[in-house]
């Protein structure tokens, strides 16, 4: 209520009360003050009465809830649904305008505001998260891989003769399509074995970038975070041969907002060598819905390129849910959140290697992963090499989430490529395992319940292998006998996996 | 409730009062089934509460809300913040998966539910509004504009060696930008004057096709929904040339789903040549918020091709919308607001002829165009060239939101190509004029508060510029004093618009 | 936001779109300005934006809201769920102290304001409806039945010798409980036969209250709405008989504010007479949750006396049902209700005399009756003296709900005083009936349903009686036969309530 | 979803997602199977989604959400805004009939449902918390004083003659008020003061009984919860005396629950003499908005003469806000707060203990005790007899709540008796003092930002007492000055009280 009004309210309800209470009021005021001033996420999160008390104020500033507002054009916000209206607080038209995603809209101050506002907190986080001099960045509402294809849409006007991307390993299928979709050929560069470690091969890159000529080469396409036994790609020395190649880097750096490794490879590539634009992915980031991504960059020219590069308006669904998440948390509750998954990963590290040890396997040595481990599954191969692939099904139906499991040998053909390995991240890694990522927002919970049901699976198809295995010693002499007992082991695997009731192969895909 | 909770409560309240709840919940269930079965939009709509029962079922099958679930992936749906939990309808796992925008999600049978259900209703409606062969659609969280860009980048694939696409001019920024974000060449066609309507030169398009080599052309580019006095392009006749040349053919039908003329169009077009997809925006068509699209086609593998071409999970938010709206309005619901916005086209037709011949002016005949609207400004000009811009800032100042303003003369250069004549659709069209249009969701209320506001706008328009122009008639023969005047008007005109308080440029922007 | 946050936002947005976007905001300023300018119901009602922002406001000025508050006491408003929080717009500190149900809290000056405005704008609506003359009025958190307990229980106070209330018969339980709660012994005046209707016996009121003296009855407690064949009591007559014999009257006004008959009643009885205070529902006036009512009074001293009767605070739910609704709805918005009402009474009425006629039976003649109509069941229960219940049975089975029917005879004791013929106000109404009220909020949907489900049920059972009857008839000579044919008839009767599966009793109550 | 719903959807998506998904909403349904099974508070909270799920599920089975229902009734569950059906989850015919609070109502099996359940849920946790031979109780939705007031009105049926209701004082308005307001007499019993605690004076309560004679005694009204130095009541030997005596006992035990030692008292009290009903707050035990009360007791027969006696039905909101708290905490949950609660009292008390002998106070010795403190304010008052008035304003106005402040000699009438101490349960307790408690839902910042600020203002006074002090010492030897001098003073107070800006009388009664 404005000053007017809480002079009427203080003939109703006694004087100091009402000040009191409109003091009350001006501490909500302070806050959003502050955060219009700075444009940054504030140290301590807000209450939910501040952001709907915001987001309310936002709304009435955009012309579909103006009160005498009358609308002749084809497009103005109309909602048939209170039920839409209300789970937008009403705030209908978006963002950006035609030309430019990041461009205000006459129509909508309010949604205008939440807009700039966002890309200036998520920026603000960015930095806090040590990508200290990131430029500039913008929320697009679209997830990772189309905001990379965007990226490479963007390159492509500046490069216009160049076909080629070169592109470490990485088996994530949006991240090969991003480039596919894009119109261009990936340049797969394989990775070397470094111990446990998948890392970058470096040589390899600067060999492509020879063979190709850099002109004919659009951009170096790296990852930061990836499933284990693969590591973050080597930032420093792409960035590098990058700068010195003069060939544009664009850094996938989907989940590794929540890693400070992944951060501080991000801001030290760009430091001594060249990264042109990198791009997260809102929900794994920041616990928000599937389907944003932050596009940011070290030269606010080239952001701003790529924003003006989507045409057309774009949902404001994906900028709101951010902004809320990082009003409520604020800065401080989000490093609070990332400093918990960083001890849940040593948590989780700790579990995983003395049950692997407790079943004969091991937890790979990966220590530039920050965020994924991987635990050998070679024994319960051994035994059957269905297991594998059973383990995924069976701990799908125990209600264990987001454990990988990576038998050998698998192909598949993505835009024409054969990658051999698939998943694993190499044409022939060593041997089959087990993920699991300590990702923001996991609890020790998870970690505990997901260890208890593993080993219990764990324990349940070793069981099987033994009885197939003692089966196979009595008969290892006769081959034809042999070839009977497969058919009974088979038959034997099959009543489990319906029972279980699961495709196998679904499991084994992002 | 299962039937055994609703026994159970036959013993805490009486039998008979149980039975007809749980009766009273069989007749939501019936409607849910039906939807399930038929994948139509229900006749009639459903009311809040059994969406919201349905919703919360979907959101139940969602492995972020399973009780028992522990997840050790990077992306597990987890939601930092309830607010935005709850407005999602705790629905976070968004829709598709890496490989297809269309794919099933392991871990949300909700979201993938939701997802099927959405394009299958939808798909519905665009069957119902007139596109009868449709084969397949899908609902793609991005507008118009970067949804064409989608289905260019998967005709790349089709078509490696094509370069241009050939587009009859329309006057909007993110058509254009859809092709250069998609890096190929727009090949403008001016439009041909047919009276007041600005219609497709088909001789022309024949010309180009022969000049670039269909072999060398992506495809041809048209629109449907548009501002007068341009009119939807003639289909059925572009249609054929490209089916005759073997050239691809995709239409922006971005707000054409609410006119049965467009939609005509669109089925005529593919039913005597070749139409490849269409894309309309949910916005526009459906009431809902900004940001997302329907592709749709007559070959279900080229629609399933363009959702294959999108990498990455999307966002839910856009599905959800539409499909709570369209389970709200009902098909016949759906269809009563078409209806009532065709009524009050007549009306607002009307309307501005009535007002338009009260001030000189004329109501152009644009009779191709369902939709839009134009009325010439010639007599306002004349008084004073500024009079145009001028009422586009008084009309925005005073709550008309969407009546557009289109001067003379304007030039804008996009992507490297510069039009002449910006807006009109047209290098040199004949007068300046006003457009409004009449889309669904418009009320008879919104048409009179418009054309009463303009009525004044334009008086107080020509009282000035009776005064200028009986200043100008007693300076008429001296060059000298009709400078000053001039300076004089000018000082008038700022003042206005530093009191309107509007930079006079914006309104001229879709 | 106020003018700094404003003027912050215009470095961030276009100055002048946030000056549009804040001069929206004004116009909601101005709405709220006017409700606490003039404490009335806003003729045109508000949109859900300005009531929710409204609320929002109020909620920031409770102390529970501020944002470093610290709470030593043992009531802070704390709330555990915020589902419960957000269902209350956080407004969690009820109505009222200690002392008084009108008083304001210090520590809720947000409540207090929303408890002072509700009671300014229903006693505005009162106004409005026809108790032109009423003072002061306050909603309370208690049904009708429990706030005429309490203006008895202030009585007492005023005439501690008091035993007795005088009450003309109308057979609604909570009615008659509230004098027997209270501890006052009731004396029931029987209604007298006027055509159809049962209508106030003057007279009998009058010798009693001769017999008992005027000292000993602490008031006379009439009633308005009720349902048909009894109409509204004669207040002119009894305010006139109590302000000569110097006893106080309070009127049970349960659902007469939606009609304006009952409301002129009231006027009029004050105007001439004496009415110490008129109660009515909330829910049945206005279309909100079960469980307020408005104790209003011409007379502000003892309208306060009755609210400071009120031990303790209260439960702000009803008060805020209240208030949504009639700024939702307006003056105008809740004044087109009540006349559809009364437009839908007639149609109601119509339709009920052609179905009355086309099953041999007649709408009993009320006219004095607004709101409840009655159509007599004597040649249904001619066939079968069972059938009447059962009727009542079948409209429950088929969701009519509201339809009641009144066979003859019933017999209930209540607080030591046994009813003959309860339900129907009278020891022997001459037919059985069934009743059916046209209160506001019904739709024509409503009638037409309801009528046709009735017709059809009297079918069915007409049928069954043809079928008992021709049995009899053939019969009808032996005894013996004829008992053992009423036992296969109760058989079947038996089976066919069991089908039903209702208690058959359970519908007679209201 | 039911069974055939879920086989349609195994057909539209994967049948083992699908079947995981209804698996999943088994696991919600098996919550609710189990409240439905034992009517007890789960042990582990509900999620929000469950709860949800639940209310929804309940809310179809009422009536006014049945598809096909036709109400031709006068109250049929009719809203006529969305908001207020929304915040009331559909549910809208409140609880009870005409007839009792507790009875079923055909019209609402949902609604029905969730009274029984609530009430069977709080019987729960009366349990729980240590009253372990409760036989029943029920939730209503009237605060505490009311709701004694019912219990009283209840009585008189029983004891028709008795005109008395014995009371050992407690400086509470809504106590003293809920006699009153039933039409008794209440005799007070003063406090005697054992060291610093203010207890039962039991023999003058035998004294009294003998005195009024038994059969003119209604009952005796005793407390458990109160504010420091008074202590709950001996209730032990309160039960004893009333069973020998044969009188009845009705306990506030307005925020009781939190306290094991307060349910112990009742409980000991019960199993050793006579309690019959004992009435105890939702919101201050439950941290749910003000407006309800459980009434409670050892005789379900008498227990259901008091919910027979409310007269009419009655709003379903506390019982609604009670059940979600509950489901949304669990037992376990619920016990965790009333741990923390103990700890926190803890925390107080030395956190005031040593505040106090920092400023020459002290902390008054109440371990009986168990919510509420005391700290002196002699040296305070001793400066200037004003300050301990002031302090309360000056803690007002910092956003301290809660904490009060007795200052000695305020005499108050309420319904015709005068308390002279008002506020301190004592005619003359020996100095004034400063309150503060630990309730439910406090959290140790709550104690620390109090103790602070208390702090300051204590300081600050005391400068100002200083100031005042000198002044008197320098000029103590002539009245004349002095007199000027305080006048001074006098001015200086005022000021200080203008500008916090607080009437200095408010924050004295609860």
């Amino acid at each position: 209520m404005n000053s007017e009004n809480f002079l009427l309210s203080e003939k109703i309800v006694s004087p100091s009360y009402i000040r009191q209470g409109s003091q009350a009021r001006r501490s909500h005021e302070q806050l959003i003050r502050h955060l219009l001033e700075q444009g940054k996420c504030p140290e301590e999160g807000w209450s939910e009465s501040t952001i709907e008390l915001f987001l309310n104020e936002l709304a009435v500033m955009d012309s579909n809830n103006f009160l005498g507002n009358c609308g002749v054009g084809e497009r103005e916000g109309r909602v048939a649904s209170s039920l839409v209206a209300r789970r937008h607080y009403r705030l209908i038209h978006g963002i950006g305008r035609s030309g430019d995603i990041a461009a205000i809209q006459p129509k909508a101050a309010g949604s205008s505001l939440l807009n700039k506002l966002t890309n200036s907190v998520v920026l603000d986080i960015l930095r806090l998260t040590g990508v200290r001099s990131v430029a500039s960045c913008f929320v697009v509402p679209m997830a990772t891989g189309m905001s990379l294809t965007l990226c490479f849409l963007t390159l492509r006007h500046r490069r216009p003769n160049a076909r080629y991307i070169i592109w470490p390993r990485i088996d994530q299928k949006s991240c090969f399509k991003s480039m596919i979709t894009a119109g261009f050929e990936p340049v797969v560069v394989e990775n070397v074995l470094e111990g446990d470690e998948l890392r970058t091969d470096l040589e390899a890159v600067e060999r492509k970038i020879e063979e190709l000529g850099a002109e004919n080469i659009l951009c170096v396409h790296s990852t930061t975070s990836c499933f284990a036994p693969r590591v973050p790609d080597r930032l420093e020395e792409l960035s590098t041969m990058c700068a010195k190649n003069n060939i544009p880097h664009i850094v996938n750096n989907a989940y590794g907002v929540q890693s400070s490794k992944c951060m501080h490879l991000i801001q030290q590539g760009a430091r001594v060598g060249r990264i042109d634009a990198f791009v997260q992915s809102l929900d794994k980031n920041f616990m928000v819905p599937v389907g944003g991504a932050i596009i940011a960059g070290f030269d606010e020219v080239f952001v701003q390129e790529i924003s003006k590069m989507y045409p057309g308006r774009a949902s404001a669904s994906p900028s709101l849910d951010v902004l809320i998440t990082l009003l409520t948390l604020g800065a401080s509750g989000y490093k609070k959140c990332l400093s918990e998954r960083k001890d849940i990963y040593s948590f989780l590290s700790q579990e995983l290697k003395s049950l692997a040890s407790s079943h004969g396997e091991r937890l790979l040595h990966t220590p530039h992963n920050p965020i994924s481990l991987a635990m050998s599954l070679g024994g319960l191969q051994a035994g059957n090499d269905k297991a594998v692939t059973q383990l995924g099904s069976m701990l799908f139906t125990r209600q264990v989430s987001g454990a990988r499991v990576i038998p050998l040998g698998k192909e598949q053909t993505i835009g024409g490529h054969t990658f051999r390995g698939f998943m694993s991240h190499s044409d022939s890694y060593p041997c089959p395992y087990l993920n699991a990522a300590s990702a923001v927002g996991i609890t020790r919970e998870d970690v505990s319940a997901c260890i208890k049901r593993l080993d219990k699976c764990m324990r349940t198809l070793k069981k099987e292998a033994n009885i197939a295995g003692s089966l196979s010693l009595q008969n290892c002499d006769t081959n034809q006998i042999s070839g009977m007992q497969n058919v009974m082991i088979d038959m034997i695997y099959n009543i489990i996996l319906k029972a279980t009731d699961v495709d196998a192969t679904f499991f084994c895909f992002d």
